[in-house]
């Protein structure tokens, strides 16, 4: 397949999903949103839910490369993640947000959304996990059940997304929320408030 | 207006969002889901933003009287909260979750439904921040920021109501981060698991 057509149909995907919605979503819009024609669209993507998979697992595998984090200091590494879920770059679109929980609403009925997701919550899980495992190794943090704080760490992610969606709350709020609680639990200070 | 048609067009209206959704989501459909004709429904709601407003009135109202208890006891009054969040009668609809999760998603384009989900936020939050006061100056409950503990409750609950329509999640694993929570911060013990 050809990279280069397929990412560029991917990221219009992406701008005519925060533009029109899921509903309003066509192959049509999404090759007006590109230099790509309706044919190409096709031969690349069959169906809406094939093209929407695609656009999923770049989501999941560009969070997966943000989360990534080169140190070793499992501060840091928690630091890394929620940076990434709380700080989006600036170039990504306001609507994204909205986009993204438009998906969510559709995973009922499409399997594959499904996975994707379950993707992105595992990806969050183990990186919780592994940094809290080796902060209590290390002496960093206190000994606690490092499953249950990335449970909680998920579960409160969750929460601010819909948070800023219905309620247009600012993720900075979470954010908050989820420091306190390490904080309390870990005895971790977040570097920029310490 | 008429209270029982203003009733039967409410309830078929959640019946036929949990159906169609909300894009498919017709006032023909929802007349076909009840015993009122389409110009009866026209008659009493002008559009369909001011239907889906009603119907979350009528939601707002049904949570404010299921999470009202009348204990005096500031453990029961939270208990009475997680069982309306996490344990909705048998009654309602497996797609009742995925509808409301569709109206959120619809909140940054209509300021009406943002408001009542405000409203459904400011319920929780007062009702956990009253619980947790009172439960300080009783002696039940150690000594904490009780709206800093409201808004890990409703932080969580909103991420419980993502995890459930996105990943399929039983409630049940959220219920138990707040539990657990709550039993950390408050020393407080969820009756049924003392």
């Amino acid at each position: 397949m050809d990279t280069e057509t397929t990412d560029t149909i991917i990221r219009a995907t992406g701008r005519s999903l925060c533009e029109y919605g899921y509903a309003d979503l066509t192959m049509q819009r999404i090759a007006a949103e590109s230099s790509v024609t309706t044919a190409a669209i096709h031969y690349h993507f069959d169906t809406k839910e094939e093209l929407l998979n695609a656009f999923l697992d770049d989501l999941v595998d560009r969070f997966e490369q943000q989360v990534s984090c080169e140190s070793s200091d499992p501060r840091q590494q928690l630091t890394t993640l929620l940076d990434a879920v709380f700080s989006p770059p600036k170039s990504s679109s306001d609507e994204f947000p909205v986009a993204l929980m438009e998906l969510k609403s559709q995973a009922p009925y499409h399997d594959t959304y499904r996975d994707r997701f379950h993707e992105l919550d595992d990806t969050v899980r183990t990186v919780v996990t592994t940094a809290v495992e080796e902060g209590i190794e290390s002496g960093y943090f206190a000994d606690v059940d490092a499953e249950e704080i990335a449970r909680f760490v998920s579960t409160a992610i969750n929460g601010g997304h819909v948070r800023m969606v219905a309620l247009g709350e600012e993720p900075a709020k979470t954010r908050n929320v989820v420091e306190d609680y390490l904080e309390g639990q870990l005895d971790w200070r977040p570097e920029e408030r310490a």
